[in-house]
Formats: structure tokens, C-alpha cells, sequence
């Protein structure tokens, strides 16, 4: 078993390959299964109205709480690729269901990378007979393979009492990623139900994938899929296994944001004092997308007004002449205006604590991780097809 | 007479100075009067819930439908300064109107700059006591003070049959601009009432400045204010005076447009097809809010899969299977497919025109200008206050 990744946790094997399909010629394509003896599966998927074919496949696999294996491809989203599209993820799932002895309905589909192009099948198919002859403890190697622009491969190991959950991700946000598209696998040998693992997903993306927001751009293709092989023979209970799952999301979640597009400052934005948690959230997010705050942030600016600017516009009820900031730590503004010292706050290191106060007196609270806008966040993006 | 801007039309005048407020040493007061017979005024102001003490004080003066002068300084926008902000503004209001003959509320007070800083009264005192001793024929000298980042002023004359409308303006958007407050004077001799130049700049302002969108921020200080002297003694009927009056608005939202902070294309993002006209603007502003898509604009890619990963996140009926995109009239996607030669389209000039079909049928529709996100944007905007 490795010490991190899908394959750390018993009953999972992965294994990867180069495909042709990324002009860095590192792999493409990547398998991992579930060797059982338990099957249970749980996803999340984008809420983009847009999504991709390989969306369209999971979402049916997984909804019935089974899979045996998922398959990956990067280099290319196959979104925006109408029915040949949709045809070429059913013959995706195909391969990979033969190649390791299930049902097609129990392997999911994901897919990363440009949108709007046909998958290279040729390449694709002959990268998922390879795979599926090399299956093995090489969580690792499908970690990396499902890379796109992203610097560091990303692997996780959650230990419970007796179980474990494992994960690999990849991109930069759930509801707002990068056009590196957010995918994640999580694996646990943790004896539990579809249900139970679904709860755990859900509960803990709302809070990490969910909350990650680096442009406010959502990707076509975004996927978290959860496997469980009850292969420890141990049964969480529903606490501890959102405990486990929650920090494994929460790990991969700051690892993307640590290696998102361009990323020279890593941001968290809490608003506090909402008259609930949602409206607590749409501020937070609408802080966090402003790319004026973004910018400030990037130059170290303690530029405090910028984030009044920006809170002003959200769809959240405030007290416009009682909101109060800080910065690390330093308070900035309160009621509304500047609070000595505030131009000399240092925001000179790595990580940026943002703390809005709205004023309202309500409990309300949420935290959105972001980025700074860099130049080099403009130079990738702009050059992303050509 | 100008031959542009505030004081072509008849029956006003102006001046501008250097108050100290800017570090360039530019001008930063200027007094816009307007000489009669006749002081119809009409205004729109940000919608944003943090707005400055200048819009509190000109919402309160201009309500009554009339306006003798608007002062304006750039530098320091009066925002989020607290009771001591709102009395900053009183005293402008004040200033100005014992130097140009008015009741204080008959003066509208316009800031722009920078957030959270007091305003430099000493400077402000003197900046207004001089202009008011200057009023003339210098309706360019005051589009000239007005300007922050702005690296032209801007200046407009359309002419009715009789009558004109001038203006000048700064900033760069309406409901959504950068930094640099947006900030429009519009002055015009005809002999019009207060509620049907209210009526003409809310028409105006609806597919002018606020289909302005550089980056989805919007300013706490926000104002387009219009003036009537009635000097030509010519009554136009509401429909030739919103024509007039969108025209010089419109000119004025295309010079922001191109002189918005980093701009190195003029982007324009219509949407069709929609369920309805609100539809199609919710839809064209987040493909126009789109940093991917924004970003890619910048490289001359034509990236047409961003635009259908972003549309598919607005607030928006669509059939997502029967999308089509239009770059600078070459269809890049149909049926939410690639076209044959998408990825080939030119974009290297200086204007794209992207044009959405969101397949529903519907006949709604709206257009939002913007620009791409460079990296000069990222370099403005990173060292705003340091």
C-alpha cells in the first residue's frame, strides 16, 4: 500500500499511462478500481448548465451507489462535443468495465482539459488497454497523470481507527474553479453504504471544495466522486467518517488552492455578523471574486476600501455604516471607515486573512478561499489554446 | 462657446484647478454651473449599498429636480470616511454655492479616488475658493481635473436642431467599473423639465453605462448627473431629447470603454435567443465577467469553449444542447459544438464582437461592452494606494 493517494487505503488499485493526449507527454489517462469486497460510491458533480459528456455518464453510474472503477483522461474535457462526444465517454466506460470485470453502469467517466475538442479516441482507447494490464498500488502515478496545469500532483491519507481514506485532486475549485477543472477521487476501506458517504461528501464539500473559489469561473467538467471497499472490515460511524472525509477534502482543497493559476498569495475571506450563513457565504464569495480585492492583494495592498466596494454589491443584508475589517489580524475599518494604522498593515507574506464584520448583529458566518489576481494567473490564460 | 463638452451647450459655465489632491500635480477641483434661465437637473447614482458621502449629499440636492453647479474633485473619493465625510461633502456643497450664487442644495458634489482617506480640506477650501473666481468657457479644463486613471479626458457635443447636449465624463463603467469611479456631467440648453430629463438619462443609462462592464466591480461613488439651462429657448419632445441624450452617453460609455484601465481590446458580448431581455443581460454580463473568457481575449484565442463554461453558470433559461457562439461573425460554435475553423478565427485586432444564441427560441436579447483582462490591469491595479 503507498503512504498517500487512492491506493493507500485496502482495496484499491490504480494504475497510469501516457496517452499522447498532453503536449508535455506525461500520462493521460488513469484507472482506478475498487477491488471490493464492498462497492459503495457517492459524487458530486458541477452545477455548470453546461457540462461535459463525461458529467452526463457518471452522474448516471454513480446514481445508482455503486462503482467498481473510474477512469480519467487529461488533456482534453470532451465538453462541447455533442453526441460523438457523449458516444466516445460511453466507449470510455466500456473499455475500462471490460478491462477490469464490471458492468459499465459501475465505472464513472472524468475527464480535464481544453473544451470543445473530440477526444482522440485512437490514443485514448490504447492508453485504457494498456492501463487496465498494470493495475496495482500506483496511486502515485494516476495522481500525476490526471495533471493538466497544475505544478504538484496532490494525494491525501486520512487515518481513521482501523480504516482509512485516500484521495488524489486535481484544478483549483468546485463551484468556481480555474479552467482547470476540479476532480477529485477519495477511496476509504471503510465498511459503509452509498448513503452514509454521500452525507459525508456532500457535508464536507460545502465547506472545502464548495468554498474554494480562485476566478469565479466553473468548470463544464467537475467531479468528486467517493469509493468505499469495506475492506477494513471497520464501520464509522456517520461523525467520524465525515470527520475523515471532510479532511481529506479540506487537504486536497488547500492544495489546490496552494497551486492555483498563477497563485502568489493564498486569501481567505470570512464574513461574519450576516444575518445568516448564506448571506454570510454570497458576501464572502462576492469579496473573494472582486478582481480589484484581487489585485490589492497581489501588490500587498492593504487597500481596505476596495473590500467595502466590493461587499457593497452582494446579495446580503448589511449595515452600511457598520461594517468593520481587518487584515491578519488588524482591524482596518470600523463603522465603515478607516482605523489608524490601517495603510501600514503588512501583507507582505503568503497568506492573506480577510475578516468582514457586516454589522447586522446576526450569526451568520462563512469562509471563501481565493487567490490574488498575478500577472502570472493573465499569462496562462491567455494563452491556454494557441 | 466649447466646440465639446459642458459649456458648449448655452447658459453654462466652468473651471478647473490643482488642489493638491493628485500626486501628478493635475488639476483636482472643478465647478460646473449651470448660468439659467432655466436649473432642470436630473441624476442616476451607484447602486452599491456602501456608497460615498458626495452621493448622499447630490441624491438629497438633486431630488428636488433642480441644479444650479456640481463641484467634483478627483484623488479622494469621500468614501467610508464616517460623519466627518458627510460634513467634508456638506462643506463643498456649501463652498460652492456661496461662490456661484445657489442655495447649498442646489449643488451636487462629486468625488473620486481613492477610499477611506479624509479628504484634504485645507486643499479643497482653496481648490473651490479659486474656481469659482474662474468660471468661463472651460468645460475642458474641468473634463481634464476630473480624470484618476483615466488617460484621456473625454468630451461630447451632440447637436439637436436648435439645442446641443454636451458632457464629459471619467471612469470606466456604471454598474460595474473599475476603480475610477464613473463620473458624467451632462449639461444641455434646451428647455426641457426635470422629469423628462430624468426620463431621457434613465433610458439612456440602462444600454449605456450600465451595460459597462471592465470587471464586475462597481464604485461607491457612481453619478451621472444632467443638467437644463433652457438657454436656446427650443423645447424638444422626450423623443428627440433621449436621443440626444443617449447619444452623448453613449459616446461617452465607448471612450471609457477604450480607455478603461489596461485595455488592449474593445470587447463587446451580445446575447440572443433568451427568454427575455433581463435573460440575455444577466447572461452577456457573466460571459462579460468571465476572467478565462477575459483572459483569453487578451491572447487573440479564439477559446469559444470558455464562453459556453461561463454562460452556463448565469441566471438564464438555455437550451444547452443548442448553443451557438459568433466571433467577429465567424460562427466558432454550433449546436454547443465546435464549428469547422473555430479554432482559426482572427482575433488579433482591436474590437471582437462575440454573439451568444442561447437556443431557447426566445426573442431577448442584450449587449454588454467590456475589455479583456491584460497584465497592465494586473500592474494598475496591484499598487492603486502604495
Amino acid at each position: 500500500m503507498s503512504a498517500l493517494g487512492v491506493t493507500a487505503p485496502q482495496g484499491f488499485s490504480a494504475a497510469a499511462t501516457g496517452a499522447g493526449l498532453k503536449a508535455s507527454g506525461s500520462p493521460g489517462i488513469a484507472v482506478v478500481v475498487n477491488e471490493g469486497p464492498e462497492f459503495a460510491a457517492a459524487a458530486v458533480f458541477t452545477r455548470n448548465k453546461v457540462f461535459a459528456a463525461p458529467v452526463k455518464v457518471s452522474r448516471a453510474a454513480v446514481a445508482a451507489g455503486e462503482l467498481k472503477a473510474v477512469v480519467f483522461n487529461s488533456g482534453n474535457a470532451n465538453a462541447c462535443t455533442g453526441e460523438q462526444g457523449l458516444h466516445d465517454a460511453q466507449i470510455m466506460q466500456q473499455l475500462t468495465a471490460e478491462g477490469v470485470g464490471a458492468e459499465p453502469t459501475q465505472v464513472a467517466v472524468c475527464s480535464t482539459g481544453i473544451i470543445g475538442d473530440l477526444l482522440p479516441m485512437e490514443k485514448v482507447e490504447s492508453g485504457i488497454a494498456a492501463v487496465v494490464t498494470q493495475l496495482g498500488d500506483h496511486g502515485a502515478d494516476a495522481a500525476d497523470a490526471i495533471r493538466t496545469t497544475d505544478t504538484i500532483a496532490k494525494e491525501v491519507l486520512v487515518k481513521g481507527d482501523g480504516w482509512t481514506v485516500g484521495g488524489m485532486g486535481k484544478g483549483a475549485g468546485m463551484m468556481a474553479p480555474s479552467l482547470a477543472t476540479m476532480l477529485v477521487c477519495l477511496t476509504t476501506d471503510a465498511k459503509v453504504n452509498a448513503q452514509a458517504l454521500q452525507t459525508a461528501l456532500e457535508r464536507a464539500n460545502s465547506t472545502t471544495f464548495n468554498t474554494l473559489d480562485i476566478d469565479g469561473s466553473t468548470s463544464t467538467n467537475d467531479t468528486v466522486i467517493a469509493m468505499a471497499s469495506g475492506a477494513s472490515g471497520v464501520s464509522p460511524d456517520q461523525d467520524e467518517l465525515d470527520a475523515a472525509v471532510h479532511e481529506a477534502c479540506a487537504q486536497l482543497a488547500g492544495m489546490m488552492q496552494s497551486d492555483a493559476e498563477g497563485v502568489t498569495k493564498r486569501v481567505s475571506i470570512t464574513v461574519e455578523g450576516a444575518a445568516d450563513d448564506e448571506q454570510a457565504l454570497n458576501a464572502a464569495r462576492t469579496i473573494g471574486r472582486d478582481s480589484l480585492v484581487k489585485t490589492a492583494m497581489f501588490g500587498s495592498d492593504p487597500n481596505w476600501g476596495r473590500v467595502l466596494a466590493a461587499v457593497g454589491m452582494a446579495d446580503a443584508e448589511m449595515d452600511a455604516d457598520n461594517i468593520s475589517v481587518t487584515f491578519n489580524g488588524h482591524t482596518v475599518c470600523e463603522y465603515s471607515t478607516g482605523a489608524p494604522g490601517a495603510r501600514d498593515v503588512d501583507l507582505s507574506g503568503a497568506d492573506i486573512a480577510v475578516v468582514v464584520d457586516l454589522g447586522t448583529g446576526g450569526e451568520g458566518r462563512a469562509t471563501v478561499r481565493t487567490t490574488d489576481l498575478s500577472h502570472a494567473y493573465v499569462e496562462i490564460n491567455s494563452a491556454y489554446t494557441s
